[in-house]
């Protein structure tokens, strides 16, 4: 497939189109990074929402349910649904997209499920990549929203400009434990199925530890949204604090700080990234397996040929590009 | 400290020693690596065995439990939980630990939570390095735990010489999920709460789904465990069956394929990270700052600028090493 007459058509939002392209980015095909290079220039324009919170909190209703909102109000959406959980299986398992068929053939809606292949450092990097893509397409509103706990969370939430950490009264200990963590990357706190008993308490825990936080005037103060996702309620109250936090970004010139800080570190990752695979190529040069041999038979330490095969890298480097041109030449800055 | 002086504490299995040699790995002080390599040649006698599932599963209460069964039969233990979930504190959560104290006054155990603090990956490797450590001090089982769901589950399970996954009868949708990943890792399963009514369904689901690995004459073929931990019930049957799986890695010579492709995948990584931390040491080389701002300002893409600090790097690499000496004099491999 021929990026040049193909790119035209995802500008276009051509759904099947952009289908192919998130799949070139999640498969690592040569294309990719053209793709992403082009998308680029046009990107910029949509606003992006993180959803994040423990397993089981209604993450998935609640995306569901803000997307069809901002399709009611004429916006586009892109929904990414990022799932760590599943490193083998090669594909996302959420079955509870299923539900969202209803929406799925409406033109101003993209919904992807993502899950991790390789790594999970991977995932988030690719979901940032997708979300490029749809940016590029024009679609106004990009939701990433992850399943499960951890690092991924912490990377797609730094991938967002507004992100919302969605809890449900009774998390238990795993999600007590999780607060600390949720809180500093949370804009703003979403308490689903709050129609349960221990909602009030839960809320006022909340306020307690947002009461905490250091703040100044720039600082954004909060709401505790409400919601009762599955009848739909409290999901206009999610759009209205979105578009509050969006409010004072711009006001504070908060937006373009963030967006700054986001693309340094995609560009740390992506030379990161290089870096590495610039360095496996070489596998045979530095023989990686004899070194292993090596290593188990006598004892020696994993840092002590590390050290080995990082000085042969370097040495091979100083010789030759991966083109086998001397670096000296090849590299034009 | 100097490390001369120290190491031999270490090998003695003094704990203020050992505890403070993990507390070096996992501050990253200077001397790390000199203690690791040194560690490296008194380490491979320890039998490493990985204990991973959901949380809430009861992992914790039979990992005690299984210490205080290893205790009882005359061996050393160290134990080192792994929580990935707790990213901003700095110091782990684990409460539980608390109801160790009995045990841990004891000279044959040794126990240490290891709590995130940059990225998930950093975590399991200095969960590794302590248990590196902790197997040249010559503790005889060495137990990774980990709590909470992910990528960080697969690479201590990795690290393990056996991994048990330990379940409860109504993990629910999650783990539903979960369980083609978890799958893959486990040597055999731990259904615990087993007195609950769901219990015999669980156990056939997993049945079923064991039945579906690929096996031959080389694979292990697992006991399902059924446990009530907390009323230690069961405990010695864990005990019997990571027996059973250490005697067949024996018999077929997998142990040490194991552990060749352990070593494989440890130098890797720190080959990797000993790679990015040259490259971000030389960040004023490239004016990263700076670049990052043409890249927002011109609407170039991370990969573009990406690529152009990877060349700056290659070039600067072929004529300086980091200590200022040209590379091909300083590279000795």
């Amino acid at each position: 497939m021929n990026v040049e007459t193909f790119f035209p058509e995802l500008l276009k939002k051509n759904k099947r189109v952009i289908a192919r392209a998130i799949s070139y980015v999640e498969s690592e095909y040569p294309q990719a990074e053209e793709l992403l290079i082009k998308a680029h220039q046009h990107s910029g324009l949509a606003y992006r929402i993180g959803v994040t919170g423990p397993p089981g909190a209604g993450k998935s209703t609640i995306t569901n349910q803000l997307a069809k909102l901002y399709l009611q109000n004429g916006k586009s959406v892109a929904i990414i649904a990022v799932d760590p959980t599943s490193p083998f299986t090669g594909g996302a398992l959420l079955g509870d997209r299923v539900r969202m068929s209803d929406i799925g053939r409406n033109e101003n809606i993209f919904i992807r499920s993502m899950a991790t292949r390789g790594s999970l450092g991977g995932l988030c990097k690719k979901a940032i990549d997708a979300a490029d893509l749809l940016d590029a397409a024009g679609y106004e509103y990009i939701i990433l929203e992850t399943v499960g706990v951890g690092q991924s969370e912490l990377d797609i939430a730094k991938a967002a400009d507004t992100t919302m950490v969605v809890l449900v009264p009774e998390s238990g200990d795993a999600v007590q434990a999780m607060k600390a963590g949720l809180m500093e990357i949370a804009d703003f706190f979403v308490v689903n199925k709050c129609d349960r008993p221990a909602a009030e308490q839960a809320i006022n825990a909340l306020k307690t530890i947002l009461m905490l936080r250091n703040h100044d005037e720039k600082t954004f103060l909060p709401e505790i949204v409400k919601t009762i996702a599955q009848d739909n309620i409290g999901i206009e109250e999610i759009a209205k604090e979105i578009s509050r936090h969006q409010d004072h970004l711009k006001k504070f010139d908060l937006l373009s700080k963030k967006r700054i800080q986001r693309t340094k570190n995609r560009i740390k990752e992506i030379v990161e990234e290089k870096l590495t695979q610039n360095l496996w190529k070489q596998e045979n040069v530095f023989s990686f397996e004899r070194l292993i041999e090596k290593s188990f038979a006598q004892k020696i330490s994993p840092y002590t040929i590390a050290e080995d095969i990082l000085n042969t890298f370097k040495l091979n480097l100083s010789q030759k590009d991966e083109n086998g041109n001397t670096a000296s030449i090849s590299s034009s800055v």
